[in-house]
């Protein structure tokens, strides 16, 4: 029985340009889970992960409305993560007991609440970079700063639009990487590592410490699928493959990507920083690992003729 | 190795005296968990499950504040029970992580989102008793009936305060019984069914489907216990026993309490409606499908002399 791990993006659950409703990400679910019952039909035991963008976006926002307007206290940013894990895999795990009924497939389906450790020394918390939640003005911005510690950045797109950044580090170990491995092994669709898993760190006593960051999803995918001795590791993203040139007259579809490739492409800066970039890093993390097989694709590929794209050592 | 249940009280987690901060809730955790690790020591192998009611209730406060301000999707209470379970179990399991390492116990903590069958026929439906989330005026409660269908109930101790009223039907089935059960005979803590699980239930053609409900605590945990059979099923709160007569003159503390004695009680109204009597029942139900002994008490009076109030057969 070979093991894969599927890590959906946020467009597979929740698209930009929606609002956000229950049916709208229940829609996307059922659509991408539809695509993921062919690795289950080849064989495959899979861990499925997923990103959390969006939700935990508007947990944050919740958070912020609920103080302003009723005086509740707000949940730090770990709790807000484990929060959309809750959600998030709870709905993944009900839409895939209805569509492994469909194709009459006997699975148990595991949602499990995931800590990944990073270091609290990692230069990523002495520059945050990611944005998260809502959009403030200058004035309270430096309110929060004053108040809770935040980093603020200003948004590009606006002429006083400042969004906390919090750090980005890199993962190290998801903590329940044996029992996902048993889970999986015995059988059972497990689905884990939601939003990146829930960052935390040991501290100079050896106690687990949470971390106001947030991890990569497919970062901390990549050290499961490394951890758990995966057979391949899959991206599900919104194109269909890798491209160099991308969208430029000499633009190439690549169909494999070597790992030497794929160096030399990242150290051009051939693969957009904040999306396609990690990713093709997190699928070289995973086959420096051991790995034999990484695939950077779209949902609806995975039933087709088209492989995406294929990263090998 | 004996296997038990311990579901803890919302009050082992955040008081009703309190705001609510992180800190707080983490603080009740630690002294609650301090205590179930006698249990551990004793040798058991335990799940811990766990209520969710003031966590929820701001997560739907949030969530009618996020609409307000910001005009974000409200997620359905399903939804919000999820994310109950992924913040609350996260922060249980982190924290009992720290307990573990200061008693020198080495052993796994895994967290699962839990979703729990109930039947939509459930009488339950047609009453809605369980208040939740916010308090709303008659003209802001007409309206959300108007638009969503709610039920709302008046709050007795206010002029004009409306909350919504949500059923609180049976459980069922633990969806992850067997998988949980695994979990625990191989030596892990399992932290699970929290807020008495997502409801969910079964539709014509068999698909899983939301219900727009609350399940007791006690209740589900007493079906998990009857389930993965049990041997001791501890229910947790802020009494270190049950009472006959509570605070009256000829008030009884009870040591034990046998099925017989159990039914002739509840049938005379003997424990409080909202609160003693769910437990007892839940008692009840777990000894009568097998389980050796039940027990109510506070967490502190775990590690000590006194043993609480058993319920045997």
């Amino acid at each position: 029985m070979k093991k894969a791990i599927v890590a959906l993006g946020g467009n597979a659950l929740l698209r930009g340009d929606q609002l956000g409703t229950i049916e709208e990400q229940e829609q996307n679910s059922k659509t991408t889970l539809e695509n993921v019952i062919s690795l289950i039909k080849a064989g495959y035991n899979i861990v499925i992960t997923h990103g959390n963008g969006p939700q935990v976006g508007n947990i944050l926002m919740r958070n912020d409305a609920g103080e302003e307007l009723y005086n509740i206290a707000q949940m730090p940013l770990d709790v807000c993560v484990a929060d959309s894990q809750g959600g998030i895999g709870y709905m993944l795990e009900r839409i895939l007991r209805i569509v492994l009924k469909e194709h009459n497939i006997n699975k148990e389906i595991v949602t499990l609440v995931t800590t990944v450790e990073v270091d609290i020394n990692d230069e990523a918390f002495k520059n945050p970079t990611k944005r998260v939640g809502k959009i403030y003005n200058k004035a309270q911005a430096d309110k929060l700063t004053a108040d809770k510690g935040w980093v603020f950045k200003s948004d590009p797109k606006l002429p006083d639009g400042w969004r906390r950044a919090v750090p980005s580090p890199q993962p190290i170990k998801v903590m329940n990487s044996p029992v996902i491995n048993q889970l999986l092994e015995a059988g059972n669709i497990v689905i884990a590592v939601g939003g990146g898993g829930v960052p935390v760190y040991y501290d100079e006593n050896g106690n687990v410490r949470p971390a106001e960051a947030v991890i990569d999803k497919d970062r901390a995918s990549a050290v499961l699928a490394a951890e758990i001795k995966a057979d391949e590791f899959y991206i599900l993203t919104d194109v269909s493959n890798v491209y160099i040139n991308y969208k430029q007259p000499n633009e190439i579809k690549l169909e494999t990507l070597t790992v030497a490739d794929a160096k030399k492409y990242l150290a051009e800066g051939m693969f957009g920083e904040g999306s396609m970039a990690p990713k093709v890093e997190a699928c070289l993390k995973f086959v420096e690992n051991g790995g034999k097989k990484a695939i950077i694709t779209e949902a609806t590929q995975l039933s087709g003729e088209n492989s995406g794209t294929q990263i090998i050592p």
